[in-house]
């Protein structure tokens, strides 16, 4: 028995989500079927570094399991592709210790939200969420620095995750222009692990900022108040993508095992 | 009647091409469908820049057509849109005179085709040609100049084309690398015109020569041949977006009627 780790990128439109659900497409359910043809056709169950939603995307994705079949790093990472359906694709494959754990060795993760201030782009429609209001980027810039740090994000998270430990630390929030095109806008945050639906909710209120329908300074308010009802709405799914996932775990060190 | 230019962009993966076929889903036969519900339910005929084939995109492809009812050029753009899916999007819309026509009165077009070297993209699929090969870029960057200037482009057309004029003018030919992915290059083709197939063959010529294959001076040499066996196979539809159409017909003048 052998644990692998892959690192994974997928167009989320076509999913219903992440994680499996009996009869609907997921990226788990994909993964776990290539994986049964290269694994013998044992169960081969995936564990990854946490789920995303219907309609999210990911760029760097990570999941562990394993494998009772002798295969190199570079053949598991062809295997998987030439098994696997255009909307997914293993980026990389790493032969990790049977102890490492794709999700309780994160130690950081960072997700962008995609915005477009200008005319529809019909190319782009799957991957940024299309503002039909005028934002001011200067006042959401300002605000976004308020999420900066270790809060309790219980007013940002969806309903049934209101009894977790919502505390979470955000390392990085920022916005960029992007260099080919002035009307759109990336948010990024980077930070320990994100609740269900936080950073579209975050999004979402920043949003709001942007359109001055509410100051700078109510991201504070918000988040002392405990209260999803006291934020904005969630901001749609198609605009937020999973950029990175990044460990802990001494790797390197492991590699000499 | 009224006669109105729209500029519009759509997602060309779902289409069977731009041109209204019986029974299949086109650009064309969406913008019909939609104007006769605008135009009094009357049957509304496109007349397009041009066509574009399966699974070509545009960012700027023009169309005439002639209305009955009275609408001001915003509401048009509005009302079109609301009646369009999600895959097409009118740009804009302008009043023009009723001897302006789309085709006839073209003065140039711009084609991007867009490939990656990189890691496989599941969010970018339909809009990118993956390659898995190397490619010289030098190599290609001095063979697509020889494309510049008034050629005979039968070399480069599809068989059902063979028996049309293929003199074309190319005014600008050019590879961009993509300022935040370095393994993504844009070819530009700018000219007067250019005939079924032609730039997916250029392109598709510029590939098999940045493979090293064959030198640069091997676009001259097929140009000359005239001969289509002469050339590569036809780079993928995917990669191909018509970004603009530019008239020499004089707009501002025309609005002063």
């Amino acid at each position: 028995m052998k644990r692998y780790l892959i690192t994974f990128s997928y167009d989320g439109t076509d999913f219903n989500g992440y994680q499996t659900q009996p009869n609907l497409r997921t990226v788990q359910g994909e993964l776990e079927k290539a994986l049964k043809e290269i694994n013998d056709h044992q169960e081969t169950p995936v564990c990854a570094s946490g789920r995303t939603d219907k309609g999210v995307h990911a760029k760097g994705q990570t999941a562990h399991f394993d494998l009772t079949v002798t295969i190199t790093e570079a053949k598991l990472k062809r295997a998987l592709n030439s098994h696997l359906p255009k909307d997914i694709h293993i980026i990389k494959a790493q032969s990790v210790p049977d102890d490492f754990h794709a999700r309780y060795h994160v130690k950081e993760k960072t997700y962008q939200y995609q915005i477009n201030l200008g005319e529809y782009n019909p190319l782009e429609r799957n991957v940024v969420h299309q503002c039909n209001h005028m934002l001011n980027i200067e006042k959401m810039n300002e605000a976004i620095k308020y999420f900066l740090g270790t809060h309790d994000f219980r007013a940002f998270v969806s309903e049934n995750t209101q009894k977790e430990n919502c505390v979470r630390t955000i390392t990085k929030a920022e916005i960029t222009s992007d260099p080919t095109d002035e009307n759109k806008y990336t948010f990024t945050f980077t930070g320990t692990g994100f609740l269900k639906y936080q950073i579209r909710n975050m999004v979402g209120l920043l949003i709001k900022i942007g359109e001055e329908k509410r100051p700078p300074e109510e991201v504070t308010k918000v988040i002392q108040s405990k209260d999803r009802t006291k934020a904005a709405s969630t901001a749609p799914a198609c605009g937020l993508t999973l950029i990175k996932v990044e460990y802990e775990y001494p790797f390197d060190k492991s590699k000499k095992k």
